[in-house]
C-alpha cells in the first residue's frame, strides 16, 4: 500500500497507518514538508520552521512502539507559544533574532511526551492581539485568515499539517478557523495549561486547537490537556440544540446571518431538535465586560513590551492599550463580576439541551490580509469559559466558509464534542 | 543629614529621603550590596545578583524626577521570576548557566517603570515546590526560612533589601513571613500579573511581596499590580475581627495556637473587637482540594521539565506528581466545585467583621534548613484567592517569630491591610 498525498491525510486517520506500518511518521513529516514548500511562499503560514529537527523527531518517534493515539503526527505551533529550539516571535520586532532559544511550554511537551512531532512555528499576530502578520487565507490569497492564530488555522486548512495548536483571549481560534474552513477546537477554560504561553490577559487567554476534523480536534486537546479523550460519538437518538441569536447578532453580515438560519433549517431536517432562546439579560453586558477585562490585563500583562520597549511596538497596539492604563480598577472589577454572572448563567440555560449553535465569525474573511477581523461573534463564548467548537461546512455568499459555533456549558466537553461532531456529519453531507 | 545605615530604612522612609535629595538611589543599593557582601555568605538569600547592572540602574533613577511613592528603592525578585540580564534558575539544575538571559515579567517591568530598582535574583525552592535551596534563617542559620520564597523572605529579614517579590500556591509568602519575622502580603488572586512568572498551578498561583512593615507591603503590591495604592490607616475606631481555629488548628504547634489566643488578648486589650467564629462546613474539604489541585495542575504545568528532563528534577518532586498523574479528571474537578464554594463563602462569613485572623505558620521555622515547613496554614487562604497579610510581633517558645495572617474577603484588600496595619502597631508596641 502506497499512501500517495499523506498531508492530505487526518490526524487520527495517519497515526493508524503508522500504527499498522503503511505509513511512517518520517515520510509523513516530509510530506508536509513539501506541501509547505510549494505553497507557504504564497499562504505565509510559518514564521520559522526547523526541517532538520523535525524529521529527526519523526526517525524517533518511527522507532518507538505508539504512545498515543496520535504517535508520530507533526503539528505547528502558534509562535506566542514556547517550543524547544525555537525563539517564541510573537508577531513583534522585540523578539527577533536575537532572542534566546527556548523550552517546550507544557502544551507543547505533552504533545512530544505523546510521540508527536512539532513541525514549526505559525505566524501570530503581534502578541495576539491585532497587528496581523504575512499569513494570507488559502482559500482567496487576497483575503485575511483571520486571527491572532493566523498561521495555524490556514497551515491546516492548507494540508501543510493536519494539526495546530492556538490561542484563544477574544475569538482567536474559532474565527480563523471559520475564515478557513476548519475545526477550531476552544476547551472549557484552564484545560490545556497555559505554562510557557505568552500572557495576554489572564481570566480569558485558553489553549486551543486546529484540525480538519471534529474526532482530530477532539484527541489532540485531549493530549495537551495531558488527559485521556473522553468518549464521545455522534450517534445521538436526537441531538437538542438551542440557538441563539446573541448580542452580537446585529453585528454580523448578513451571510454570516443566514448561515445561522441555514444551519438551524439543516440541524431540524436531519431530525435534530432545536429551540430558538433568549440569553439571560446579563449577557447584554458580556461583550462591553469582555473587552474591558481584556484591555485591562493585556495593559499589564505586556508590561515589559508596553514600557519598556514602547518603540517597538506598533502604534495600534498602543492605541488599543491607552484605554486600559485609563481603566478604574472599579470598572474592571465590575466586569469581572458580569463575566462571573455570565458563567454561572450559562449552566442552567443549556441545562435542557446538548449544545448552542451560533454563527462563528461576523461574516466571511475580510478582503484585507491585515484586518483579522472582529472578535464579536466569539468573545463572550471566551469569557465565559465554556468549551466551543468550530464547525465549517457552510459557505457565504461569495462563496468564501462561516463556521457554525458549537458551545456548551464548562467542563461538559464531551457532549459538546459530540454534538459537533453530528452536526459536521450533517453539514458535511 | 548623614544616614549612617541606609539598608536599615524601610521602603517608603528611603523613598522619602530619597525624593527630599538626603540620599540617592546609588547609596541605598551600595549600602544594600555591602549588607548582602558581609552577611549572604551566611544566610544565602541570593542566586545571582549583577551589583553593576543594580548600581547602574540607581544611577539612572537618580538623574530622573520620582515617578511613584517608591522611586529608587531596591528590590529582590524570587528566582521564578523574569528579570532582565538574568536567566531564571528556578531552583533547577535544568535551569544552569547555560539558560537565557530573559527579559522582565509584568510585575517586574512595572516595578521598573515605577522607578525601582531590581538588585537581584532571590533563592526559591526547586519550582517553587518542596526541595530547598541554599537559604539558612537569619534569625538562627541552623533553621530553615521556610519556603518557597526563601530566598525573598530572608533578605527583607537581614536588612539586604527593603522589598522582594515572591509567590504563593500553597503557603510559599506568608510562611516565609512568618518564619523571618517579616511582613508578607499575597493581594487578592490575578491583581500581580504572572506574565513572566513561572505558571505550577494556575488556578492558584498568587504574586506576593514581602516588606519589613505593612505600608512598604502595601505601596509596593499596588506598584506591581500596575495600581495606585488604595488610602488605607490604621485610625479605625474599633476594629472587628473574626478569629477562627480553622481545620488546620490540630495540626499547629502548641507554639503556633499559643500565638493564636494571644493575638486575641493583644487585640482586644488594644481596643478591637474580636469574635471566635467556625468556618463553614465546605472548609473541611479544604485542604485537600487545595492539595489535589496543586499536584493536578503542576503534573502538567511542569511537562516539559517532567517528561522531558526526568533526570534532573528532584525525586522529591517525582514522588510528589505522581500521585497528580494518577488523579482522575473528575478528582480535580470535584476539587475545583470546593474552590469555587469556599470563595463564595468568605463574603458573607466575613462581612461583619474587617478581617478574619489565625497564625501564619504551622510553628516556629524547623530546625533543618532544608525543611522549609508545612503550607497548612495557609493553604486554605491561598485556595479562596483572598488578601491574605501575614504581620510578625509574636515569637514562640524558642524564641523565633510566628506570625498572624490577617485575612479578607477577595478584592477588600484595602480593609484588610487597614486592619493588618493596625494589629502591627499593636504587636510592635
Amino acid at each position: 500500500m502506497k499512501i500517495d498525498n499523506p498531508s492530505q491525510l487526518g490526524a487520527l486517520e495517519a497515526a493508524k497507518l503508522i500504527a499498522s506500518g503503511h505509513l511512517t511518521s518520517e515520510v509523513l513529516v516530509r510530506s508536509c514538508l513539501e506541501r509547505i514548500e510549494a505553497r507557504d511562499r504564497e499562504v505565509g503560514a510559518w514564521i520559522s520552521l526547523e526541517a532538520d529537527r523535525a524529521i529527526a523527531e519523526a526517525k524517533i518517534r518511527d522507532s518507538e512502539s505508539a504512545r498515543s493515539p496520535l504517535h508520530g503526527v507533526p503539528f505547528g505551533v502558534k509562535d506566542i507559544i514556547d517550543a524547544e529550539g525555537y525563539r517564541t516571535g510573537m508577531g513583534s520586532p522585540i523578539y527577533d533574532d536575537s532572542a534566546p532559544l527556548l523550552n517546550d511550554a507544557a502544551c507543547v511537551a505533552l504533545a512530544k511526551d505523546a510521540g508527536m512531532v512539532a513541525l514549526g512555528k505559525t505566524v501570530t499576530t503581534e502578541f495576539a492581539l491585532r497587528t496581523a502578520g504575512k499569513t494570507r487565507n488559502p482559500h482567496r490569497l487576497t483575503h485575511s485568515p483571520g486571527g491572532s492564530s493566523s498561521g495555524s488555522a490556514a497551515a491546516v486548512a492548507d494540508f501543510q499539517v493536519p494539526l495546530a495548536i492556538g490561542t484563544q483571549t477574544g475569538g482567536s481560534v474559532i474565527r480563523p478557523a471559520s475564515y478557513c474552513g476548519v475545526v477550531g477546537f476552544k476547551p472549557t477554560f484552564g484545560r490545556i495549561p497555559r505554562a510557557g504561553v505568552k500572557s495576554v490577559s489572564e481570566s480569558l487567554d485558553t489553549v486551543g486547537v486546529m484540525a480538519r476534523n471534529v474526532q482530530d480536534a477532539a484527541v489532540f486537546s485531549a493530549i495537551l490537556e495531558g488527559t485521556t479523550v473522553a468518549e464521545f460519538s455522534s450517534s445521538q437518538e436526537r441531538p437538542r440544540f438551542a440557538f441563539a441569536r446573541t448580542p452580537a447578532w446585529d453585528s454580523l453580515s448578513p451571510a454570516a446571518q443566514k448561515v445561522g438560519r441555514d444551519v438551524v433549517e439543516h440541524a431540524r431536517a436531519s431530525g435534530a431538535s432545536v429551540v430558538e432562546i433568549d440569553l439571560p439579560p446579563i449577557f447584554r453586558d458580556a461583550l462591553e465586560a469582555q473587552s474591558c477585562i481584556q484591555t485591562y490585563e493585556a495593559t499589564r500583562s505586556l508590561a515589559f513590551e508596553l514600557r519598556r520597549r514602547p518603540d517597538q511596538v506598533s502604534k495600534a497596539l498602543k492605541d488599543y492599550v491607552s484605554s486600559g492604563s485609563a481603566m478604574k480598577r472599579s470598572t474592571y472589577d465590575e466586569a469581572r463580576n458580569i463575566q462571573a454572572s455570565c458563567r454561572a448563567a450559562l449552566w442552567p440555560l443549556l441545562n435542557d439541551f446538548g449544545a448552542l449553535l451560533t454563527p462563528a465569525a461576523p461574516g466571511e474573511a475580510p478582503a484585507n490580509p491585515s484586518d483579522t477581523g472582529s472578535p464579536i461573534a466569539n468573545a463572550i463564548w471566551t469569557m465565559t469559559g465554556a468549551p466551543v467548537v468550530g464547525v465549517p461546512g457552510l459557505l457565504g455568499s461569495t462563496g468564501l466558509p462561516v463556521g457554525i459555533q458549537v458551545i456548551g456549558p464548562s467542563g461538559r466537553a464531551a457532549a459538546t464534542l459530540s454534538h459537533a461532531l453530528w452536526l459536521s456529519e450533517v453539514l458535511g453531507k
